[in-house]
């Protein structure tokens, strides 16, 4: 159960447009986020963190939430997204881990053996402070308008933790699967519960909404998905399944597995909607994923450097092509790349809110638009 | 028309098992080779590359051949794949261009705007000289295993051309092909017309097939592949379709667009054989590619490192599931992992040759194998 004086619970994100639409309904007007919308793009952003590490920014409740809140205000999004990484809560847990600017997170040992697994430590519920009290300040300030919370799905935490850092294809990590199951299986229970208690934490400090990343789903077969990894997945789920929180489930290059992604491989709830990256039209997706679930994305970061009219051509397209879901979460198909025009994105919002519901473009998700040949 | 001292036309290759694989027939014994074969993982390609930079072997005849027999002696492979590197042919146009070990291609200036694609130079056939030198003195070498000669598809060459080096989701080469289509178009053709002359010399030199690798593939829509760049591939291949030889089509995620690389987006001549990575059950394959196509693939690199037991029985159930293919060539589904133990590869050709045709071992591709939940 979520606290009397949550969001959700209070009236003030209940009605908004993202949790309508995460629900199933189909509001008014779209709601449009983006994903990274907090961070690098953003010259406020740069500012601030100027001097202050990327995990360091992430652990200061006050630098979390400011950040947290900048494409709030400039962008006039749907919605906050957690400024946050996927490897904060192994952070908090002991693993010794930072991001290096242009690489990504850099373990100091990687995890590779059952010993390995043994040896990782606990998170335990204070150490998550900093982040309910950054999810709290945020909530504070946001009013009506939802905060995301979000965690790393346990295959792409493992996926670091194996390899040491980040890696093409994530070969080490795929050869434990299936080299040492029992150790595998472990190694993700173990991300399963540490993501899972960091997404509960922000939920309960007022997120309206939980977004499980898992980036790198696309570099695993179906049966590999659904049989050693998914079972995980719906684990962390599991954490926030009581809350009664609307779920997201986003992967990169997830075309094969976006039904079971949807299902969660069928080894816990499904998820309310999936995320959907630019490879898949949107219309070809909502057959994948089937009529019970809100689809999120899928404008092809890419465009966001193109000239005005080709955006434009392509945001219209996606909408059309999410005409035929019962309901349209608008994004991009992957995060924000750093060296956006933040202008660019204001406009893409402005679009967006000036399309209705999405519903009135023609909604059999046959038009060409610009992302046709 | 080939030669008629050509090792395909004087009766050295026509019969080999790799050839016949590729024109359709199942010969009593798979054939089997490996991506990368030639290099990274065998000690004594190690030694001989000491003090000399990737680029600089692949220029000198004496060395690229002997790196290519290496593999070839080693693990009683079916076929040798040429020792080069799809920048090669950009290079030798005059591309300022070095690999960076541990990283990849780095350019000394990325080529961006239309200036800079009118100022790309020509390949002049003269610059392919030790190219068809190392051929030569390698298909002597070879007698009747039959040499593969490859090349860079275009897009994947745009790729780090427009980047300027390896990238993630090659953004910046997709924003080129939605913001500025004539100069992405013109980039692409300049491409092909390169990575064609050097196929074309392979081939004139004695290789006994020719492989397209399209690597990057994966990170594009169909509709971005079949309008943008397969055409592009298409000329690429143009260059050695009236030779005669085999044409294998290879790409990595390349599922949803399978089938387009089997007839290359309908823009020209389909080809012969289509590679496969990991991702897809290779009997799914089959199914998408059609019963006109061998297929090559599928297995895993990440279990090259497992238990042979699980190697073993993921290498048995590629092997029945591709039994469901006209014919089938087996191969890993990307290339040979740096730190793969090579006993382990001629232990996997052992194992290949031991199944016979591949179709004996339940060829309806339902097995389960270890690749299963």
């Amino acid at each position: 159960m979520l606290p009397a004086t949550h969001p959700l619970s209070d009236g003030r994100t209940a009605g908004s447009r993202l949790v309508r639409a995460l629900r199933g309904d189909r509001p008014e007007t779209l709601p449009v986020w983006f994903m990274r919308q907090a961070g690098r793009s953003l010259p406020e952003y740069r500012e601030l963190r100027v001097g202050t590490a990327m995990l360091d920014a992430c652990l200061d409740p006050a630098l979390a939430s400011e950040i947290t809140l900048q494409p709030v205000r400039r962008h006039g999004v749907d919605a906050g997204i957690f400024f946050s990484d996927i490897v904060v809560p192994i952070k908090l847990a002991g693993v010794d881990v930072e991001i290096v600017p242009g690489r990504g997170p850099v373990l100091g040992a990687p995890v590779r053996s059952a010993a390995d697994v043994d040896a990782l430590g606990r998170l335990e519920p204070e150490a998550l402070a900093p982040i309910t009290e950054a999810v709290a300040r945020t909530v504070g300030e946001l009013g009506s308008t939802p905060l995301i919370g979000f965690a790393g799905a346990p295959f792409t935490l493992a996926a670091y933790l194996v390899e040491g850092g980040p890696s093409k294809d994530h070969i080490r990590a795929r050869t434990m699967m299936h080299a040492d199951p029992e150790t595998w299986s472990r190694l993700l229970d173990w991300a399963a519960d540490v993501s899972g208690a960091f997404l509960r934490a922000q939920v309960l400090a007022g997120a309206s909404a939980a977004q499980l990343f898992d980036s790198w789903v696309g570099s695993l077969s179906r049966a590999d998905y659904v049989g050693r990894v998914a079972p995980h997945s719906a684990r962390a789920l599991g954490h926030v399944t009581d809350l009664g929180v609307p779920r997201i489930h986003f992967g990169v290059g997830s075309g094969e597995v976006l039904a079971d992604m949807a299902t969660v491989g069928g080894h816990g709830d499904a998820v309310d909607a999936v995320g959907v990256d630019w490879r898949l039209p949107l219309d070809e997706a909502v057959q994948r994923v089937g009529a019970a679930r809100t689809v999120q994305g899928n404008i092809d970061p890419a465009m966001l450097a193109a000239p005005w009219a080709v955006l434009e051509a392509h945001v219209r397209d996606v909408v059309r092509r999410g005409g035929t879901a019962r309901a349209h979460v608008v994004n991009l198909g992957h995060g924000v790349p750093p060296e956006t025009d933040p202008t660019v994105l204001t406009r893409v919002v402005e679009l967006v809110h000036s399309l209705g519901d999405g519903t009135g473009l023609g909604g059999t998700g046959l038009g060409t638009g610009s992302a046709g040949a």
